[in-house]
């Protein structure tokens, strides 16, 4: 039998750790090479495969891809492109064969989040659907943290060490001006449908006391009353008050905040409103000063700060599918388990594909604090192992020394476009 | 002649590095006992001598003060507050004098920026015009890196560096998934009159056609057609456009582009809106895909990403200025000066305060490229020294370990309130 050549590609909202993941998958091929022949990455994810646009990862020195492990985003380009299920868009996938076809195609890894598992596996199934033998296998990443069957997700840990960070920082800053200044500080994260960054934000607090006094999570129906009383207390027993919402923060008929916010100049609806509602509701109401921030895409690509524990197991997740795909499995994604004891421990496991597509893992009501304002101690103990460490890119004229690799791609074999 | 005692305050907006210079002041004090006897530092500033609430510096350990060189905010707490002339409110100089008496307080302190300057030329004089003997020495301190008579300002070098890690950070994010997703990226930053921070993102280009493509400075007139010119030139040629804004953009009648912006749900105009006005402009105007940041106090607080030389100078301007006092001098500030040669040598100098205070700095025209969206060559040989090298705080459970201190106020001795 010829050794079969690899194809992978990086799906979806790109974090500071999905390179890591490249970089497990390519070193891992590279140990593997009796099992595996060329590596190809698609450019801009899985429309590379579409548009035969294969990036030829063999002309990438082993120097770049050993500097994909401290690069943030996506080296290879990532998309936004949801295969349709077979019946509803089999040229597609007729496509897919094509090009796998073309370029010796047997391996198939592929990047990303819920959306992208789901394309994992219907490429999963091309095997014994149109009779092309191919073995698919999902690596996680989402720094949504929303997948089911791991313990985590990749690119998680690094924006929920951000996001910590930074509210403790800025919380400072406003303790040490709230006497005469900004009394209520307010942080956006992401997040639209689960509070997971939003609630590491709490791993901010040391002390009693401590920021971030609010954390308003997807999981929690707003109720202004109830949030505009907690502001106020806070402010009257700590001085200032800061708060951490997602924006998928919402009331309990599911409208979201952000939506409740303003239009524009042009008309247009405001997109990330959470704090900017939030700030207009306590300054109207409470009549108190704030200030507000937004930290949009610089919370998922802030490798300078990405947690130590996040890289090591998003390259980890991106060297077992190597070793899984190898060993002749399918249709599964590679996931982290977290050791029983009560000192952190994780090793790298697979749950089958089936179980893992459009599933999405919510915030547990047991994570949540009673109030609904933060976390519960379960909660802590869950995120607190997740921003261990530090994991910091080499520097050059002192900005990060991030790769950019040379994607040249492979000779087209097909005279059909997509 | 008995040992006068010394009074330290921390004035206006803080930084990453304020309290370094805290360090330097402090650490400074206590090698010149001889000279200098006990430390009292203002809680909230000026507000700590007017209120006489002075915390007892002397209860702080060694460990503490040596931990305020990484330690972000004013630990001491500051304050928005202006001296009036001693014409206009001669009732405060007076309680200043009553509260520095008590205390046998003849050396007097105070990092900020401007306005501080001024506040500081005012106690100065108090020798002369009221007969109370004392000299005030002014730290410099200040984001905007507006102060005159020296080199730059502790704290902008290390949100020069934050602005350009993030810038580069969320280019290479947007640059990743622009085929799909996000065509545009405008981040705005502070600097309501001087353009110097949004300058600094242009320390993320390394080569050619590296974002930022468009930075908008308040120095530069904003042209809305050449602007959307630019940004879609800038996607034609590249796929995306990332775009770093001054807070202080301005059309060529001074009218601020933040003002341009809509109003909120409840009517109040919106802070920050530099970001979402150009956002709609693209929007509306190109039909671009876009996402925009809003650092706001994240900048000024990223202590965990603090440039090593700014770090370094923080902490010299404060020992210097206790130097200084030593010497005898009096209504001077403590400046940063670079060496002649093309290699980056600092060390550090004295200006007259009466030439400090309320003069403005502002970006020169030889600084700013020729369009007017980005900086020369001059700039940038400005700019880079003052990023270079990183101080990492130390972490523990995987937040930076920032210090709080005790804060023990000296009993008071004056009946009267202020």
């Amino acid at each position: 039998m010829s050794k079969k050549n690899a194809f992978y590609a990086q799906s979806g909202g790109v974090t500071a750790v999905i390179n890591a993941s490249a970089c497990g998958v390519i070193e891992a091929a590279r140990e593997y090479r009796e099992q595996i022949g060329q590596i190809y990455a698609g450019q801009n994810g899985i429309l590379g495969a579409l548009r035969e646009e294969l990036i030829d990862v063999g002309e990438e020195t082993v120097e770049a891809i050993s500097a994909l492990r401290h690069t943030p985003s996506g080296a290879f380009g990532s998309c936004r492109y949801k295969l349709k299920s077979l019946e509803e868009n089999r040229a597609e996938y007729q496509r897919l064969i094509e090009v796998f076809k073309a370029h010796d195609i047997g391996y198939f890894f592929y990047n990303g989040g819920g959306d992208s598992a789901d394309t994992c596996l219907k490429v999963s199934q091309l095997s014994k659907k149109m009779g092309y033998p191919i073995q698919a296998i999902h690596i996680p990443k989402t720094v949504d943290n929303d997948l089911p069957l791991t313990d985590n997700c990749p690119g998680f840990g690094s924006v929920a060490k951000y996001i910590a960070v930074s509210t403790k920082e800025a919380a400072l800053d406003v303790a040490s001006m709230c006497a005469t200044s900004t009394k209520v500080f307010i942080l956006e994260v992401m997040g639209r449908h689960a509070g997971w960054i939003a609630a590491a934000s709490a791993l901010a607090q040391q002390q009693q006391g401590d920021a971030p006094h609010i954390i308003l999570l997807p999981e929690v129906a707003f109720d202004k009353a109830r949030f505009l009383q907690k502001v106020q207390q806070t402010v009257t027993l700590h001085g200032y008050c800061v708060i951490v919402a997602s924006e998928g923060a919402q009331y309990a008929d599911g409208s979201f905040l952000a939506d409740a916010g303003g239009v524009d100049a042009f008309g247009h609806k405001q997109l990330g409103g959470v704090a900017p509602t939030l700030a207009a509701m306590v300054k109207g109401e409470l009549g108190l000063k704030y200030h507000w921030a937004l930290a949009d895409y610089l919370q998922r690509a802030a490798r300078h700060i990405a947690s130590a524990t996040d890289v090591a197991q998003a390259y980890a997740v991106g060297y077992a599918a190597v070793e899984a795909a190898v060993a002749g499995k399918n249709a599964i994604m590679t996931t982290i388990v977290r050791g029983p004891a009560e000192q952190y421990t994780w090793s790298v496991g697979e749950a089958p594909l089936s179980q893992v597509a459009n599933v999405e893992k919510n915030m547990p009501a047991e994570y949540i604090s009673e109030d609904g304002f933060g976390i519960s101690q379960a909660g802590r103990d869950y995120l607190a192992p997740l921003i261990q460490g530090e994991d910091y890119p080499p520097y050059k004229n002192g900005i990060p020394h991030y790769v950019s690799l040379k994607r040249q791609l492979v000779e087209k074999k097909l005279e059909s476009e997509f």
